[in-house]
This record gives structure tokens, sequence and C-alpha cells, in this order.
């Protein structure tokens, strides 16, 4: 199986992220921040190493500032619902996934207005109309690092300068970035970072986190146990227990722990180096391919490793199935949970057969896929 | 070490837990739901069957009504935010966990009422309190299946009849239950059932889910993809999608698969019955040991495998620090994340030293523990 459904999952993991969750399940599968007993505390501290070691990733200060979730949509939701109240204004662009625009049209109904910002042909969103998106009442600006769908990098320094000189709070969701690009928080001005742990990060699925910014104060979407201030009724006001209650996924933290540990090992520029070659390897070779349209720009220091390609006006689904049924490659069809990208990308109808690539591919893994392309659209003939 | 901390996350797991989790971790890692190619269908099928078995342990029918969550306490917030609205009132008893009580008290504030019923000295509902609690707006009773202090278990068939004769909805809160005691969904008359994946189920943490009985509506608490109707700006109608978005926590949830295949296997009544022997062998040896004072039931007819104590009015985290690091034993002390409790046993000050008996459990482990009680109590003199 030649595995190209980076974006959804990285797959495989480095072996240290199956051996450290292995090690946690077996060795001390106890739980963390409750009790005080050997395996407790060592379970709370796999917890606090992972959040130190994001917090290096993301050049963040104060590792109680790193919110465990279930996955980046549960720290999109946390974001976006605990900043924005009724009356306030939100602005967020025509590329994003589900899980940024499903909560904040969810929001107009207690009365949170939205902008969607208009995006140019290549995804990227166009900085003057977002400017000119700006309210007296607007709060937030949510927006994604890269496209799903195209990979399609986002001017965040550009958005963020803006955001700052209006005095509009910044959320960034870094889905499709996390691990594989430098996000540094205090430089880029992001407020709020959310980040699946399951896919550049290498960590397995069940985690995610919301960097929060020091001083910003969010609505809780959950109360529960958080072991802490036990004695009362209400949620407690400590960081970042009033964010996470309940027994958080330990052997899932763990395996986040050391797959940050490989990335940090290996070198995030490595990791990006080698995805951009590949990237840009394949695109070379759809180029040449007369029947495939590509998505997006095609300039690698323009977009993630993420390709989303049609064969003439065969249906996206069908493609893909023989991708998998014929050629044993996995990739990812339809409209990869962002509508509103493909309205961008005029694919709505059609979908795109979606090429994302990981640190774990290979060349070889790229000429297989293209020479698979080649024989569908000679098949096509 | 002696693990008797099972209430807070049962240790160790039966060992097809830890390897179907690294199975899914190193075979099928791929995104489930999502892409439809090989990886990812093995992904999608192994929640299904997950599914089924929580289904064949609680007399479900329709597999597509567990909703996965993170935790417990996930699951408690959704059903309770998602069943009640402004002007609707709420009963729960003076037993819960703060996973109960903390999201009930919370909802004061958007204007759903409450009342809190008052427990016996032995943690125990009063019915006839709960029955007088009940107002022309009460939408909801929560209430948990057995306490997380004293294993104290509250009569939910009379409760659930209740609840039935006036049209009231019943959440239970199975924390301490799922996969040692029976429950039929159907003979109990449970509208929502809430359970965590790590504790009695023997999964991994990270895991949760609810039973919503089909026909109930509940608000979602989270947008974003859901692998489903993906053209749609709005979180879709179809059940899970409509409470599951984002991506799940399947090795996690491979892992508690596995659990509910150990536990059909050995059959659940000999799980009771084991968990059952050890509890009585505890508590008659703790009634000869002048200086403990044991809180709850003492019958186990009446109590789980949770049992809460105090040696005389010795600090209780005191003595859980001595248990761990002079004998080696693990158990939990202070409030257990649940404070009405400790005011209904007299406990809210000096906390209690909880036991709480897994399945992997020995007589010899009892009897160590015993020893040690009894070593403390002589030091004291």
């Amino acid at each position: 199986m030649i595995y190209l459904d980076n974006a959804a999952t990285s797959f495989p993991k480095p072996k240290e992220v199956y051996e450290a969750v292995d090690k946690c399940l077996r060795e001390y599968g106890a739980n963390p921040g409750r009790s005080g007993h050997k395996l407790a505390l060592k379970a709370g501290r796999i917890i606090y190493e992972t959040r130190e070691l994001i917090c290096q990733l993301f050049n963040i200060d104060n590792p109680m500032q790193i919110i465990f979730t279930y996955n980046a949509t549960d720290s999109l939701n946390l974001a976006i619902k605990g900043i924005l109240s009724k009356g306030d204004h939100v602005i967020t662009s025509g590329m994003e996934h589900n899980s940024v625009i499903r909560p904040i049209k969810a929001l107009e109904e207690i009365g949170v207005e939205n902008t969607i910002v208009e995006c140019d042909d290549e995804g990227i969103i166009k900085v003057d109309k977002l400017k000119s998106a700006i309210k007296k009442n607007t709060k937030l600006i949510a927006i994604t690092h890269a496209s799903n769908v195209t990979g399609s990098l986002m001017p965040i320094e550009k958005i963020s300068k803006i955001a700052k000189e209006n005095s509009i709070l910044l959320l960034v969701d870094a889905a499709q970035t996390a691990g594989v690009y430098n996000i540094d928080v205090k430089k880029m001005n992001i407020d709020l970072l959310a980040f699946p742990g399951h896919k550049g990060l290498m960590g397995p699925q069940g985690t995610g986190a919301l960097y929060i910014r020091e001083g910003i104060k969010l609505r809780h979407m959950k109360e529960g146990g958080t072991g802490s201030k036990s004695e009362s009724l209400l949620q407690p006001e400590i960081i970042p227990d009033r964010y996470e209650s309940g027994t958080p996924n330990t052997p899932g933290i763990a395996g986040l722990g050391a797959g940050i540990k490989y990335i940090l090992n290996i070198g995030i520029d490595n990791i990006r180096k080698h995805e951009e070659e590949l990237t840009e390897y394949m695109i070379n070779g759809l180029e040449k391919i007369n029947e495939v349209i590509i998505y997006g720009p095609k300039d690698i220091k323009r977009k993630a490793s993420v390709i989303s390609i049609n064969i003439g006006d065969l249906d996206s689904s069908e493609v893909s199935y023989i991708l998998d049924q014929a050629f044993n490659i996995a990739v990812r069809s339809g409209l990869h949970c962002a509508p509103l990208a493909h309205k961008t990308l005029g694919t709505f109808e059609q979908g795109t057969i979606r090429f994302s690539i990981g640190y774990f591919n290979t060349k070889q893994d790229i000429d297989r896929a293209l020479e698979a392309i080649k024989k569908i659209c000679e098949e096509m003939e």
C-alpha cells in the first residue's frame, strides 16, 4: 500500500510513537492528575512533558497554556465558541474546513455575525478584502494556515499584523502545517493555535490541542472533574484545568510527545524540505499529463504537501477507487469536508482527488502514483 | 505495585487491549469514515464493531445510537447540555461526581433550574424525596449508577419508573458500573447512558460514549467535519455524525472493543462476582480494625467495588501517601471530584481514602492492603 492520505492522518508513525503508547498502557496506565501514587504521577508527568515539547515547537513560554483536546475540531470549537458572544463579528476565509466554518455558522443562531472573505483562484485569501471586512464588532479572525484541499498557504504574518492593528484576536487552524512548518506564536502574533496530534505531529488519533495566549480567557465548553478544586461545584479558574475536564488520553498524549521528539530530532526544516521536494516532483510529473487539472498553487513555497487534481471530468471518487483497488494507492476524493474551498476552486460538483504527502513517503511512491494516473488516463481514451 | 485505584482507571488491561491498540496504530492507522481506501475502511470497520459490542453489552438495538466521546465527562456534558434549555428543571442526587454536578451548575447561568435530592447516610438517594422534587418543568433526571466515593448503588429501576410515569428523561452515569454490572437500557428504561471506556470496560483512556435512545434529539455541542454531507455548512442531522465531529480515537476505540470482547468472553456476572468477593473480603477485614471508619453500604449487594475509609482522624492524603511510599499500594485520597458526596457522608474536610477493586486484583492484594492499614494504625498509637 502506498499511503498518500497524510492530510487525513499521517501514516505510518515513527516506531517511537507506537512504543510510547504501548509503554504507557502497559507500565503506567493510571489516571494522571487525580491520585497521588507513583503510577498516577508518572502519567501526569508524561502529559506535562508533552506540553513542554509543544511549547518548544511553537515558541510558547508557559506549558499550562496548552489545552489537550480530542482533536483539532474540538480545539477549534473551544476557541471559536469560547471567544465569540452575541453581537460579535468573526472573519474567516473561503477555504476553510468544516471544523471552522460549521461552528461559525452554528453561532449565527445566537447572533454572532460572520464574513467569509474571498480567496483567489489558487485558494489564497485576498488580504485587501480581509481588511475591508473588518467592522467595529470584529472580535476574531479564524483562518487556516494551509488549505486541506490544495495546500495553499495563507499569509499568516500579514493577517496577524492586520489583526493586531485592529485589536482583533487571531485563531490559526494548523491542521495541515503543525509539525512541518515553522510556527512561532510570538513572531507570528498568533493568539490561539489549534492543531491535531495525529497529522504532521505524528501522534496517535484522539489527540489535539489548543494554545491560548496568556491573558485570554475563554468560556469553557465542558465542566467536570479536573482533579483540582474538587470542593467546588464550579469549574476551576486555573489553566489548563478550566478547559480540560475528565480523564485525558494519556497513552495518546504519550505517543504525541514521542512524535514531537522525533520531529525535533530530525529537524522540522528537514521534514519540510523532504515533503517539498516530493511535492514539487509530483507536481512536475502531473504537469506533463495532459488530462490532469491541478488545483491551487504550483509553487512549492506557496503550498503545503497537499495536491488536489482531477482527471478530465472523471468522477473523483471513481478515480480514488481505482487507485486503491487496482494500484494499491491510498488517497482521498470528494469534498474533503471543505465545501467552501470547492466553491472557490470550482470543483463543488466533481470534488477532487487529493494526494497528501508525508515524511515517510519516497520518490518511488510518487513515481508509482504518477504511473497509475497515466494508466488511468490511457484507459480513458 | 498493588493497584487499587480502578475507579479512576482500570489497570492493568487485558493483553488483548494492548495488542488491539498496537495493531491499529501499526497496521491500519488511517482515518475512518473519511477516505474510501482499504486502510480507511478497515479503521471505519473497527469503530463500527465496537459500537456493536457496546450494543450487545447494554441491549441496544441500533449501533448508530452510540456516540463516541473523549471520556464520560464529555458524554455527560453532551447529554445534559443537549437536553436542557432555559426554563427546564433537572433533578440530580447529592452523591454526584463533578462531571454531573458542574455542567448542571453551569446551566444555572442560562436559566436551567436544578434540585439536588438528598441521599441517606449510606449515600443512596431517598426515592420519596426524588418524587417530591418533580416539577411541571422537570425534563431530566441525571443520576449516577454507583457513587465513585462509596460505591453506593442507586435504585435505577425505581427511579426510571418514576421518570417514565412523569415523562421525564433519565440519564445514567455508569462510570463505576459499565462492564461490571448488568445494564439493560430497555429493561431499565434508560434514555441516555454515559460511560467511560477506560474503567470497567477495560479500554484505553481517551475513550467514552453516550447512548441516546432512538427518537431523542440533542443539541450538538461541537460542529465540524464528519465525513458526511460534506457539501453542507451545517452540521448533518444523521446519527452518530451529528454528535461526532473530527477524527475519532480509532486506536483507543479498537482497544475498547477488545476490552468489551474480553468482558463478554469472561462473562460480566463472573467479573462482578470476583469483585464482589474481594470487596466483601476487604470490608470484613476492615471491620476488624478499630480505628477504621467505613463509609457507605457494607452489604455487597448494595455497593460497587469501591471502598472509602478513614483511619481515625488521620489526613486521608497522608495515609494514601504512606500506602504508596511505604507499602507500594496505589489508592486515591481526598474528595474524588465529588464534593457533594462528602457533604452527604460528613467527610468534606477529611476526604476519604478510596480502595477501588478491579477484575485483576487478587485476595493477596487485599491481604496486603489490610496488613498495611493495620501497620499504619499501630504506628498511630
